[in-house]
């Protein structure tokens, strides 16, 4: 496949990292161009000094079980399959207006981050692709 | 219309299905191809055997009222949108890698659904078309 | 650019509108054909008499800190950032369906809105471009 997959990453809880995984891993496994946009509460998956990620609080009572129905079945995390993504080319950009709005500076970003760049330039990337919100 | 519709149906919270219903059907009415990848949380709306799902809770208190105006519009639930989708070509996919992680084997599944694939498979399938995550 | 980008606008906690008036704005100021269809609880955030919008419960304590953040780094409200869409083409449907079933006429909405309109109508004009479910 040729195509591109653009996500802007934003909800934040801990369940949307699954699918961001996944996808970015899938899609740039089959040739697509992946390139992922983290902002709003999702940066905060993206920090060098990990923070405990909440889960949806009307699904908390499962989380249990889906973690550990992943460690069994041998998924990988989402960051691992995010490296993966990227060493097949994806690219990880943070929002700087919400890194700045939130006080987060590059420093305190994990280096799987890339850059941080504006909406405007993460859409111009975007154009003629498909662009999922998460 | 010519086009493709594809939906990672994903979050789970009850008002999800809403969209999740009206959009298949209103693209499946105008011709375009549709299908669906059910993963996550929204695995539980699919079950055999019904389970009641949650409204987000920051809305728990307007959902009777939803509910109430649903029925009083005559708004038909979700189910059966997507059947109705479905009698118009639309495919019901979940996933098997969540599937798998919840414990939900093809029995346990709503006959609604078509098959259990990869994320893989469906993104080939969505190539070219628009792709939603709800 | 020369694309379309459509906005599915359905969850409605108070993070969400963030995103809708920062790529609304910055894709119209690149020239894109931007249109939003307001639906869900989201149509509580386009009533004439405002509403409190909750932030989602899982990042509520962080609410204080956001709010606080775009104040002090000067960045519009989602409100003047779509006006602003709206000045360079943006258009903003709500759905007839979902204001139907919330008891909402067009006279209670926000005059930001410009038209109640079906989910067939807003597929067959985002036909051809990129769809956000936000």
């Amino acid at each position: 496949m040729s195509g591109k997959l653009s996500i802007i990453m934003y909800s934040g809880t801990a369940d949307k990292f699954i699918p961001l995984g996944v996808l970015s891993q899938a899609a740039a496994a089959m040739g697509m161009q992946v390139q992922i946009f983290v902002t709003g509460f999702a940066l905060l998956g993206f920090l060098k000094e990990k923070k405990e990620i909440p889960f949806p609080s009307e699904f908390k009572s499962m989380a249990p079980a889906v973690m550990e129905g992943m460690k069994k079945n041998k998924v990988p995390t989402w960051y691992d399959m995010l490296k993966e993504a990227k060493q097949m080319g994806a690219h990880v950009s943070a929002c700087s207006m919400m890194a700045g709005v939130m006080g987060i500076t590059k420093e305190a970003l994990d280096p799987i981050v890339d850059d941080i760049v504006g909406a405007a330039t993460f859409l111009q990337k975007s154009d003629g692709g498909q662009v999922l919100f998460i």
